[in-house]
């Protein structure tokens, strides 16, 4: 199968501020095969879709959420956060069937596609039924069981794991990679992240695990470790393996070094982090100091939405507030965290993240015939700080037109809301 | 002509948290005439509109922008604010003719309707081709000629700011209120503004004006007049008169305590103040204080869109974070700022900003079909922390359907698109 996009606006992220005014991008298969400016060469393309007042830029990286929280989206608003947990998500979460969480996790894919997002990172149980729906709705996953490291669930959890990477690891065309997921530092005493990560070294898996989201954690991981959350995970050699660390709001000078060290892939989530009022993640020192800083929406009952591009614009403003400085973020520097760092911080950057020749055929393209996106001076700033998610016309992902004219072609979407719907009303009566 | 809106959830804003889940709204010509729960009353009405899964909410109401510069959008970005200013900003717009005032007003009417606003408090220039664009597109206009105190300017903009006022203060069917629009404490001298302030004295008409925006128009007017920059203004007599403050970044306590008692209208813009790093307002202080603080959207060249949605969240999500409190400015308020307090801060409270029989029928219809507002738990929390603007389906301003399903009925939006580009391309040529 080969598909031109002629006509169109390219935005390929492989060089700072490079905008093909007009161009054509050629795929064959799941891969790139060709990007020029100007006229598209040749005949006999499967597909031909045209660009004209269109951009295409590389599928945005969500690379941190609980997809199912879905179905919790809303139910519990402007609480304290240990409340917020106590009274309310957790007792909800407890009622979540493995089907249940099927629907939410599709409910979350609907909202991801029309938003523009080709990758999501997960973190939630059930993963199974996550895979599967991963799987049927062609998007691309970066799974991971939810691992609580107290409790009975422990050694289940680790079971679990072990079945799903020999089960899901690199399946359904290689868009769904594995990771363990232990929830945190606090949820999880240091024997168990310990065998954690021997684990994911047996199994060749990367880590997913919240770090550092409060201030509370971090006192507290102080009081009980004499270390910081980061100094306590390199302690315990989580490092030594690929992690993705979701939030590190509070991080010091010397977590940052540790962080740079190792590569560990950040996961910011600063839509997240203002509402439940974690704090202000120092992103522009973390950028500076060359670790990769991505972006991720955290679960819907904390946003509420799972929309990037919303996440890009908030992740910008918020940093150029709080550092005073106008300069600080600058749209490209957030489109690449929404797409370049997302590769690179789920170790797929060989794969996905820009728009090149060779790398996976995952992208979206934005229509411009808009009022809130005229005039067109710099196509940059038009979708970080301009653009809205139903701007979002077409999505391809790994070849594959996924949603075309904003119509997905993998799934029904009323089915999806009807049983997203339904579930929602038997899990509150 | 009499319109029902049929089976459709309303938050009429009329008490805290209201919600009904199903019920019925009747407007006849420009005013709501009924709202009830459960089924309509009678028949006979011209036109039934079917509010199933859809909830109808007062139009919002943006306190501060200026329509024009949507022909600046993303002209200039991520620059620090004086050069962004003197090299970009002011050069283009010295540019503009009435003509490009007129389309590009236009533009941010299509982009505002498009996001369910109904009112609009504009400060720029060329006012009268402004008002003969809110004349004809059937929005509600609140607007102000830019006033510069210093320079051969001023004089003419006293002189204009009376042609203006005797010529479309409560016209259009009232749906044009005019007021003075002196720039700032900073552009107008302590004699100008006293003129100024017995100018709407003479005229009954309000003042709309830029107050305490940055930190160092603070610390300047401290040092120039020993006075903040509220104090200065009431020093000089200006509140004596009904006024709008736009931004208010940097106030005291003495300030707050001044805005309260002169019951000033503070039009806070927080995506304005987050990208130019202009500062965080002390919101929640302000409102706990009983300060009528409303939320404007700025320019489209400091935001960059003027989607009040947006706003809504932006000013929730900034104060939760800033305050380290998940508990300020819950939903319900920030959906209150944006339309109650809208009412109030433009002294228009008796006629806008709540569904309520007698007040003009001024309200927007969002769809609830979307993945993004699915499930509803809380149409609050979906409005206004998961609504995009594509989910305003239908706008009703002054009891005429402006836009339904979408399509904007007063104006030609292809038409308006493609004027804005053209001048954008003479505008940088």
């Amino acid at each position: 199968m080969s598909i031109l996009l002629d006509n169109i606006s390219i935005i390929p992220m492989t060089a700072e501020n490079l905008v093909i005014e007009k161009g054509y991008l050629v795929i064959e298969d799941n891969l790139i095969k060709e990007i020029g400016e100007g006229s598209s060469p040749g005949s006999g393309y499967d597909k031909i879709i045209d660009g004209t007042n269109r951009v295409v830029i590389p599928g945005l990286i969500n690379t941190h959420t609980h997809a199912a929280m879905t179905l919790l989206r809303g139910y519990a608003d402007d609480l304290p956060l240990m409340e917020w947990l106590e009274t309310k998500i957790w007792p909800l979460e407890a009622k979540l069937t493995s089907e249940d969480i099927y629907w939410g996790t599709m409910l979350a894919i609907v909202e991801m596609l029309k938003s523009g997002t080709t990758t999501f990172t997960d973190m939630y149980f059930s993963m199974d039924r996550v895979a599967r729906a991963v799987e049927e709705s062609g998007i691309r996953g970066v799974l991971a069981r939810g691992m609580i490291g107290v409790g009975p669930e422990n050694e289940r959890a680790i079971d679990d794991s072990r079945d799903l990477v020999a089960k899901w690891h690199k399946k359904a065309g290689e868009r769904i990679t594995f990771m363990l997921g232990p929830h945190a530092p606090y949820t999880c005493p240091p024997e168990y992240l310990k065998r954690v990560a021997d684990l994911a070294g047996e199994l060749g898996v990367g880590i997913h695990i919240h770090v550092a989201e409060t201030r509370g954690e971090f006192e507290d991981t102080l009081k009980q470790y004499a270390k910081t959350p980061v100094a306590h995970l390199e302690n315990l050699g989580l490092f030594e393996h690929k992690v993705v660390a979701a939030h590190c709001v509070h991080v010091d000078n010397q977590d940052m070094q540790i962080l740079k060290k190792y590569n560990v892939g950040v996961a910011h989530n600063p839509e997240s982090n203002m509402k439940l009022a974690s704090g202000i993640a120092p992103v522009p020192e973390m950028l500076k100091s060359g670790i990769p800083v991505a972006l991720g929406t955290d679960g819907a009952s904390s946003n509420n939405d799972l929309d990037m591009i919303h996440e890009m614009r908030s992740c910008a403003f918020l940093h150029k507030v709080s550092t005073m400085d106008p300069t600080a973020v600058p749209a490209y520097k957030a489109l690449e965290m929404a797409t370049v760092n997302g590769g690179k911080a789920l170790d797929l950057d060989k794969e996905i993240g820009i728009l090149k020749p060779g790398y996976k055929a995952d992208m979206v393209i934005i229509n411009l015939e808009k009022a809130h996106m005229t005039p067109r001076y710099d196509l940059l700033a038009n979708i970080v700080y301009a653009a809205q998610a139903s701007d979002v016309e077409t999505v391809i992902i790994d070849g594959r037109i996924v949603m075309e004219n904003r119509i997905i072609k993998t799934l029904d979407e009323q089915e999806v809301l009807i049983k997203a719907r339904e579930t929602a009303a038997r899990l509150v009566k």
